[in-house]
């Protein structure tokens, strides 16, 4: 019953394999493998348009390498107030773009689309007391464990677009978004305007495998610079490619984000059914909030399972009663049909 | 015949292994699991003191992040003028610092120790215009396949700490040197002056496994803060952890290290032996420096091998001739005999 | 008629008297003359205690470095929402300090004590994700012309040390709050706890003239070398402390502040006093935010007068209406009687 | 007998008289005043193009911030190996353009041509991992008191523009060295191929007047915003507007640098014709280097002389015996005959 994060899942067996076989073999450094040019190349496939694509070792490393790309003197950056870039990164965005993170509030982890576009408005491009804005990074799918729908990243990229600004996607769990969707990675970034996106591979099975995808090449005219000097560019860089080769392999990650959100749709149904437990709010990622009991709460940490407390947002469908608790459920690849029924059925008991 | 840097191996069936073992299980995130917690007790084994370990993604980082921890405002740091800092990291010392690097000369890769103590006698402690000295760093086994006996470690640390100074060591190649003395951790550590190490594994036979080793905790107090906000924190972090396990189990990093080692002596011997090629200089680490006909040369790359042309230092016992070309050549726990005597056998061909 | 603020005020005549004296001799470089250690004396004398000193170009320089000299990795600084440091400045403090500017809300443009001290708690000191708080920041007087008591002055430095942070004062408009209350600096400074203090000349009645002063010489410890590295040390510091010992000696400063708020209590009751003009709130320092009709305001400027439309703060006593215009009006030691009459007229008239 | 430093001297009674006019009246805060842009359009026709023009606090701010305009991630900029912003601004430069200060070495303060190219050339475009060349900046006068010709400056910025390299010049010295050379602002700098330059009036006659001079408009696009967030932008910058006025009208600033170069010939005069005293080598700016014996020295400073030791350079035509000392003696606008007959008649004595 490991809920706390999808990052607490090992690897896939198949990722694990390609690892395996690529450890027994030679090849070229620091990214200039066949490997490392195939897999590359397999990106271009997978967004059908050539792409320039560079690993990373973190999401951390991912997002402030993406927005240090884009970075502009006195820039500030637009992100959702309750977004990994500037809640749970240790300023690692500011100290790499040398920027800073201004929160836009809205609804359900989701950028409001009218306080993006009046938080533009504070700072015009000749705004030199001020600052001037540099850059939109929307999370797909949210902190929230809502997906922003192709319309939504549209408006929210055309706001950008009409004040001259790069859009950068923090994907760390973008095949759970995906797969929700139903729609295909083209679709769901740069023919809706995004010009960046983190593409996370380490929260859907693999155990570190996290790339920096460029839409607008102008903007990675740099980077290979800017990955170097973060201390980003690893010499046995094929290990990143031959987790993402196995990843992409067979649809492979498409399948462990739908099983990760299948999973999440069991609970989320257990918890609607139970008199005990409710849905904090809708989601439909691979990511459930919910609020419990704390008797519940209490005798399923008891039994082993593994989950946060959640802080209250500000606006909830219901409050968290005293004797409840919020709590955030995440589920992966790796989550068992078995995890989800003995935890429903602890709850229920409780 | 894969001589152009032990980088280009793979990683040990052994660490292979270890790490499919550690992919099938859920685990908590950030480096706190119980694994984490058991490697980095292993550590203080191995070091035969109380340590605190911090691993990071690459060798750059690992060095650019234990100069940072020692940084002072207007601070310089003493390197050898080939050392990898000043050389080949694109800047990152500097940028995660705010440290200049000066070069420090001395043959063979190593710091001269006077050398050493004119150049911090330069930049005294309240030399506001020019800068004060704020740290050493020396690189075991040097960047010329050479390696500092424990006494001209002691040397240059009784320097620094004359003048106040801690000392870091780059280990990127740490085992070789540590095999090739004899000697152990701690000996050609702490009970040395060194104050942090960079404790490389990557080119031994992991993946990715480099750790930062404080032996003066007090210099680590920040260090948690500093290497989230450099975005080298791993949500996996226990990948790591499973490579340095395996890695430190039963002397597998020192059979690697001496393997390696073997190696570069059997080949050091055959380029002894032949007419048509001489060692560049003397080295007894895992890399070898050699001065080949021109006509040898090319004929081992038609063949398949792969080394790189070496820029000839300033001072070399015999200077390379127009026929000829400086080459390095590296070995690594994956070389066999045969790569070294095909080879030789081209060579001596040539 | 020049209220757009007190810097476009000139120099006081005795200040520029003053410089021309010091312009006629020759000194040592760098702060290291005579009059820069009697000066640097004076601020003891000023204080009522030991203090450190260092000069600087900028008020932005001040609250920079003063930020910069407390910075943690991974810190957040607490200040008005207001405030310069975090509206006015272009990221500067952020850039310098590598630490980024967490807003708390408050009425009357000062920190609410209970904000204060949630945002604190929202960063504590182990926060790895988040980040850590590591100094709180308030302005005297406020942006918004009104000036903090001396107990909430205390209040919010309790709250600060509590939980074992830094208090910075950006002193841009000391004086004024100074005389505004009646106190003497170290009862508005170091005796409620603030440990470091830009206090500002230059709005004041110097050309360039801002000091940094530290209560806590602990603090002080690297500055010069921040100040250095950061470009602010001048060669002719000395015309730096002339200024000041101009602007300190028979507490000239003093007067220049009295004065300038009492051109603004003219303002003040001028405004309350006619009917096509009000208040906009309350302040008691050299700034007035008035709400006028648009067409006296228009007619104002037709005849010269100088000043800035500021936006309306969230909560305001009387809403702004459609055919008003909410103006903020600075006096400064160069504001004359006839200015504000004239001012006064003309509004009347419109 | 004030020769330590052009710094040391006050200000001249025409640029002080301008102070006094300009503080007696009101105008535009943050370089928006009239005054600041009829200043500005006077820096067109001092260098007969139009240029864009920045003022800041010091000298280390016009380097550093110079150099940050044109900044690259993993740049490196070229300077003489005694230049200023490698060897006295505590790396600021670094800190600013966050690039790294390379040394050149060449005779008599100035950069080898040969050595310039070579530099360069070990940092290609593509050098991912050693770092690629940003930048070339020479120091006209330079720190040895010679003067670049203005073949020798073309020269130089052939090569950086070889290499598609900007040139900066760090003219804190500038009016000396165009007034020993007899020609014009133009043909010393953007009709040599410099690209930016620092214009010194500091140490020539002003208090605190430093501009960044942009002669391709291209590498400004930015730099309002560099100059902000480095809290450089003075609110009363109109100050450093009125002693620029001042200091460029009637050709004040050449006479000025003339009065300066014209004492540093007297001196040099003198030097040459004493048997106890030697030109260490030959200069041609307002500063001269001199080997006194130490008793001529020693007496010169019991009697007030205010000079410094300097460290002797690698070459000196004749090197500096036990029992002499290497000094740095430097005229300015306030130097006088008396001053130098005075100090030469002591040293005849001696």
């Amino acid at each position: 019953m490991f809920f706390a994060s999808d990052n607490w899942a090992g690897a896939h067996p198949a990722i694990n394999e390609r690892l395996s076989r690529e450890s027994a073999r030679f090849a070229a450094a620091y990214g200039t493998s066949d490997l490392d040019k195939a897999v590359e190349a397999r990106f271009n496939e997978i967004f059908g348009r050539e792409v320039s694509v560079y690993f990373v070792s973190t999401g951390t490393a991912a997002n402030s390498l993406s927005l240090a790309s884009v970075a502009r003197i006195g820039g500030v950056v637009f992100s959702h107030s309750e977004a990994h870039v500037i809640e749970d990164e240790c300023g690692a965005p500011d100290f790499f773009s040398n920027m800073r993170m201004v929160p836009v509030d809205g609804e359900n982890g989701k950028m409001d689309p009218a306080n993006l576009a009046s938080g533009i408005a504070g700072f015009p491009q000749d705004s030199l007391h001020h600052g001037r804005a540099a850059a939109v990074t929307l999370t797909q799918a949210t902190e929230s464990g809502t997906i922003y729908t192709l319309d939504e990243i549209e408006t929210l990229s055309t706001i950008a677009k009409a004040n001259g600004l790069p859009v950068h996607m923090d994907g760390a769990r973008f095949a759970n978004a995906l797969v929700a969707l139903g729609t295909t990675p083209a679709e769901m970034t740069w023919k809706r305007g995004v010009d960046i996106l983190s593409f996370g591979g380490t929260k859907n099975g693999c155990w570190c495998a996290e790339a920096i995808v460029f839409f607008n090449p102008e903007l990675a005219k740099d980077f290979a610079f800017i990955r170097k000097r973060a201390a980003q560019l690893f010499s046995k860089t094929r290990f990143i490619s031959a987790q993402f080769e196995a990843y992409l392999q067979d649809d492979l990650w498409l399948g462990m984000a739908r099983h990760a959100n299948t999973m999440a749709d069991r609970l989320r149904a257990g918890i609607r059914s139970l008199n005990s437990t409710r849905l904090a709010w809708d989601t439909t990622s691979n990511e459930v909030f919910a609020v419990l009991n704390k008797a519940s709460a209490e005798a399923a940490q008891a039994r082993g399972a593994k989950f946060y407390d959640w802080p209250a947002p500000h606006a909830m469908p219901e409050p968290v009663k005293d004797d409840e608790m919020l709590i955030r459920l995440v589920t992966s690849f790796a989550t068992t049909e078995d995890d989800i029924d003995q935890f429903l059925s602890i709850c229920k008991a409780g």
